[in-house]
């Protein structure tokens, strides 16, 4: 593999599908698959497959299958995946709660290592063994406890805020849930999760006027 | 516009994008907007902007700005937004009652009026005013309340149960956190939300061996 490999952001989606399809096989003891097996299972065309893991690397031979092993590891090598990232919450809210109650993170090398606010009801609460903490220490466990990842889920007019301590602090990867775009610096890297978006798409899928010609 | 105008799906993702910049401009009383003053708040070029107008309409002339109450309407049009979406959530755990609490959907036209669960510590009670009731009473209460959208917040291994059930009460729109990939019938709609897919896109993106050639 080369190290200035660069792919598109859909391909991105897609490995990040397949390196989930992969980990299901792979629990399931399967230890070699088709791109045809896999792509009935996905719906995506065998070819197109094909095309993305040749993005990647070079795996198996015509005719062969891929080894799944392999094939998790270098997915998961190009997606960063093979190493632990920590990560802390901001804003321990309803969202907030839900993401540190949710196991499937750390279960995947990303674990949340602490949430934190300002409402002094919450602070020292543990939700599923994660502590929340007051704001006032968010810099010093950012660099005491190697984190990487800073989730947003905070209210609109504090995001900027809070974005900015974040980056002050060394943090090079924004998860952000708060619904508002946030300005970073070229070297942190922030992924959106913006429900309405969501919404509004599926929206636009179920609006006949335009889907059905 | 023309009936069977189709446009990409990274096109929905901005004009979405910009319907949001548009509502938050309406709410500081701005009339009218140039594509380079959109350009530079949402950091999208404003001749990408101006291409995305022209791909779902005629508003407004070269060097006028666009009329803010017209792109809004017209966008939400395109959109399916200017009616209302009844919603019920499955599944009323953690997630499920994170949405019910989050009363942004229903400000643009997409309330949720029901959770269901089958935990009887749960049903009966109310989330943000919303009542959890039994799953047994999912299908007439799609039937009676004139329910578009099913949100699946339930575990993996009844995903697709769920599904078949929504399906089968006439739902035409799901949004699926469940992290696993439903089937539906091609009159249905699906939009998925997925942590996983997005935590990876995250990690790739930090993931200076690629990025950083």
């Amino acid at each position: 593999m080369e190290k200035d490999k660069t792919v598109s952001n859909t391909t991105i989606r897609r490995l990040t599908k397949y390196y989930r399809y992969i980990e299901e096989l792979n629990s399931k003891n399967v230890k070699i698959v088709s791109s045809y097996t896999l792509g009935k299972m996905m719906g995506i065309s065998p070819s197109l497959i094909r095309q993305d893991f040749n993005a990647i690397g070079e795996f198996g031979r015509q005719g062969h299958g891929y080894q799944l092993d392999t094939l998790k590891q270098e997915i998961g090598n190009f997606l960063g995946l093979n190493k632990v990232h920590n990560m802390i919450v901001i804003g321990a809210g309803n969202l907030g709660q839900t993401l540190a109650n949710y196991d499937g993170f750390d279960k995947v090398g990303f674990p949340i290592k602490a949430l934190f606010d300002i409402n002094p009801k919450l602070i020292g609460m543990k939700i599923n063994g994660v502590e929340i903490i007051d704001l006032d220490n968010l810099k010093s466990f950012i660099k005491n406890n190697n984190i990487d990842i800073g989730i947003l889920c905070v209210r609109k007019h504090c995001v900027q805020e809070m974005t900015d301590i974040l980056v002050d602090a060394g943090i090079k990867g924004i998860w952000n849930f708060s619904a508002t775009d946030i300005n970073v610096p070229d070297d942190v890297k922030v992924e959106n999760v913006n429900f309405s978006n969501s919404l509004f798409t599926l929206s636009y899928l179920m609006n006949d006027k335009y889907n059905l010609a």
